[in-house]
């Protein structure tokens, strides 16, 4: 029985980290007093130690404390006995490479389609799909594997930007990446723009939050689903 | 002896593809009458068929052919035989896993090495610095290696953005993602602005084009570096 919220972004402009998102999370950490805290994705290159002190802040607000996974001696078992999960955004690419050298991304699955519940945020969002292809992060570390939980079963892009009217850049629109991707690659992309997440229950996968989502499928013309409807794809 | 050109963009806003870089090229390739042309990066999904036929385009206007590595049988030989060479942008990911599988980034090296001409533009220029790290791809495929050339001591960021002042966008700036770049990695980046290029004569890099060039280093602020100045970084 999974229970998941995965967030395009951790903060939208003009608003404090988590602060949009915090009505939603006292309701959906409503039985939970710790979250255990994963922060191996170091926005900004910031420590665990600083990264976990940060997020605090907006849980304090809830009554929730915040436990980074670096404190526990064994990450498994910190996973393992979690109340409730939360992963923060960054680099995606570090991301992945710390969960598979701590090796706890099939603990990280298994525990959350046990039931714990899950919040990912940014690159903690795109960890739950098939692979994490989709990050618009730098890769700049190299981990042994592109693939991730497969929790839902398309990939993530976080942070989605439609294309600007009248720019004069050359590099690609997100809209032509993930193009390119589907030239290579099957699995369906949805584009969560910022202020947008998906609520999961089990296999029941809804888009919340006041904008639309694009999704991408191979061979297909790309589409907008209205927020309150099932992501069926 | 290195003779090299590594651009940031084919092409600039408002312009064809290579048209402001053909009073160079004709200058740089005035003995070469056929160029190898590298079409592994595919940009947009394109076959390497019409990437070639693409590019064959602007240097018809300065009489030389263009012959795509795909056409030969044995494309290390192609490489060792070329007159000169181009690669083209587009992903730089799938170009990386291309020159992996066709295992010739090492024959390309040293071809460049001994003095055949280079020309690189975007993904076709990350390849030149010591890893592909600095790239704003998606990363679509899953390459065998991030290393790349080593033909110049520093990485490219290609492409290189400024911030967007008053943008509410919250995913990180280039220089942002450079800088979490900076806490795993040593080698040096230079961030060149779409029209900027550099000219590489052995171990001598001349930054072209109208643009300064930004500077990135591990631990020290960045800086902005002159057209027509050595890039000694």
């Amino acid at each position: 029985m999974k229970k998941m919220i995965i967030a395009s972004t951790s903060t939208i402009h003009g608003s404090g980290p988590l602060e949009y998102l915090l009505p939603t999370l006292s309701t959906f950490f409503k039985e939970v007093n710790t979250v255990l805290f994963i922060p191996y994705a170091r926005p900004g290159g910031i420590s665990y130690d600083e990264y976990t002190e940060k997020v605090s802040v907006p849980f304090a607000k809830i009554n929730i404390k915040v436990k980074g996974i670096h404190e526990f001696e064994n990450s498994k078992e910190a996973i393992q006995n979690a109340e409730a999960i939360f992963t923060g955004g960054g680099n995606t690419f570090e991301l992945v490479n710390q969960l598979y050298k701590n090796d706890v991304l099939l603990t990280l699955k298994n525990t959350i389609k046990s039931g714990t519940p899950y919040l990912g945020t940014s690159a903690g969002s795109n960890i739950c799909g098939i692979t994490m292809m989709n990050t618009n992060d730098m890769p700049i570390v190299y981990p042994p594997s592109f693939t991730t939980m497969g929790l839902i079963p398309f990939n993530i892009n976080a942070h989605y930007l439609d294309p600007i009217e009248n720019s004069t850049h050359m590099g690609e629109t997100r809209e032509t990446r993930i193009k390119e991707y589907h030239v290579f690659n099957e699995t369906s992309v949805l584009g969560l723009r910022e202020g947008s997440w998906l609520e999961v229950n089990n296999n029941n996968i809804i888009l919340q939050g006041e904008l639309t989502a694009r999704v991408f499928q191979q061979g297909k013309a790309p589409y907008e689903i209205e927020s309150g409807v099932e992501v069926a794809i």
